[in-house]
C-alpha cells in the first residue's frame, strides 16, 4: 500500500483491516519525531538514527528509504515469520520501498492510493496542520513523483469517497486470496474427491 | 464464470449482481428444453436446433459448445454493445466456451466456481431432481474435466459457504475494476491536477 501523506492510507487500513481476517500489519521503523498521540510500536517503532543504521547494516530491513529528512524501514523478521505462518502481510510503503519489496518478493501485490487531485491533497495536508509550508511542498513533490509511477502498481484506488475506497481495498485483499495462482494442489485434490460410487467412464 | 451444473453459479450471480452496479449479464442461447419456471430470455434464450445453427453460420455467437446433447452459446451483438458502452459483462460459460472467449477477448477475467468436492456436487445434483442418473454421471465427468483445467482460470472460488462465495465473487469484480491496467491517462491527469499555487521545484 503506497500513497502520499494525507491521502488517507492509515484511515483506509484501519477501517478495512478488521473485515479482512488474519492479516499481519507490519509496523515500520522510523527516525522521525514521535507526534502527540502516537505510541512506540503502534504507528511506528521509533528509533534513533544510529539504531536505524545498525539495523540496515545487519540486513534486518526488508526495505528502507529516506524521506523528507527521516529514515523509514520495514523490519524483516516479523514479516518473514508471518509469511512462514501462511498469513497475509500488509505493508505501508513509500514508492522506493515498494519497489525494493517487489524486487525481493515478486509475488507482492502493489496497491496505490491516489488523491482525487494534488489540489485536494494539499488541502488535506494543510487541514491536518502538522507540517509547515516547506514540508508540505516536499510532500506534494513526492506525491507528484509517485503518481507518475502509478502504472507500476497492480491496483489504484482513488480516495475521493472513504467508504468506497475502504470497500475497494477490502475487495482487492479478498480477491487476491482467491487468485488461482494461490491454489494448492491439495485443494484441487479436494475438489476432485469422490466417494466409492465413482462415475469414471 | 465457469463451474459445474449444481455448483451454485446461478445463485452466486443472482446474489452478487445487485451489489455490483452496472454489469451486463449475458443471457445464453440454448437448444435444451425449457424447464418449469424458466422464462425465454431470462434464464436462457431458447432456440430450435436449426435457429441455433443459423446463428453459428452468421458468426453471431461469441462462443458456443455442445454439452450433454444440447447447444449453448453467447449471442455476440449485445456483448459488443455493452462493452462499447463501457459496461462490464458477465458471462456464465462451460470450459470450452470460456476458452473461446479468452482467445477472442484476452482481457476477459476467468472465474471458476468449484464444488467443495465431487461427492458434494453429486449430492446437490441429486437433490435438485432435474436429471436422471445418466445425465448426472455426464455432468460429474464434465465437472471432473473442468476442475483439472482450474489453473487456466484467474480466480477460483469454492462454494462451500454461499455467503462467503458471494462476497468473494463481488470482491473479484470490484478489485478488477480498480486494476491499474484499467486506469486511463485522463484519470492520471486528474490525480496530478494542481491549482495556480504550484509547488514545482
Amino acid at each position: 500500500m503506497t500513497g502520499a501523506s494525507g491521502v488517507g492510507k492509515d484511515t483506509i487500513r484501519r477501517e478495512a483491516v478488521p473485515g479482512l481476517g488474519d492479516l499481519y500489519y507490519s509496523v515500520s521503523a522510523t527516525t522521525r519525531a514521535q507526534r502527540p498521540g502516537e505510541t512506540d510500536g503502534v504507528q511506528y517503532r521509533f528509533l534513533e538514527v544510529d539504531a536505524f543504521r545498525a539495523l540496515i547494516d545487519e540486513g534486518g530491513l526488508l526495505e528502507w528509504a529516506e524521506y523528507v529528512g527521516d529514515f523509514y524501514g520495514t523490519p524483516l523478521e516479523p514479516v518473514e515469520e508471518a509469511l512462514a505462518a501462511g498469513r497475509d502481510v500488509l505493508l505501508e510503503l513509500e514508492l522506493a520501498g515498494a519497489r525494493q519489496v517487489k524486487q525481493r518478493l515478486p509475488e507482492a501485490i502493489m496497491v496505490f492510493i491516489a488523491p482525487p487531485s494534488l489540489d485536494e491533497l494539499e488541502r488535506r495536508l494543510r487541514g491536518r496542520g502538522t507540517d509547515d509550508d516547506a514540508k508540505i511542498a516536499k510532500r506534494l513533490a513526492r506525491a507528484r513523483e509517485e503518481i507518475r509511477a502509478v502504472r507500476e502498481f497492480d491496483y489504484v484506488i482513488v480516495n475521493d469517497d472513504l467508504d468506497r475506497a475502504v470497500r475497494d481495498f477490502e475487495a482487492v485483499v479478498r480477491a487476491e486470496r482467491v487468485r488461482a495462482n494461490r491454489l494448492l494442489d491439495d485443494q484441487v485434490e479436494d475438489f476432485l474427491r469422490e466417494g466409492p460410487d465413482e462415475h469414471d467412464a
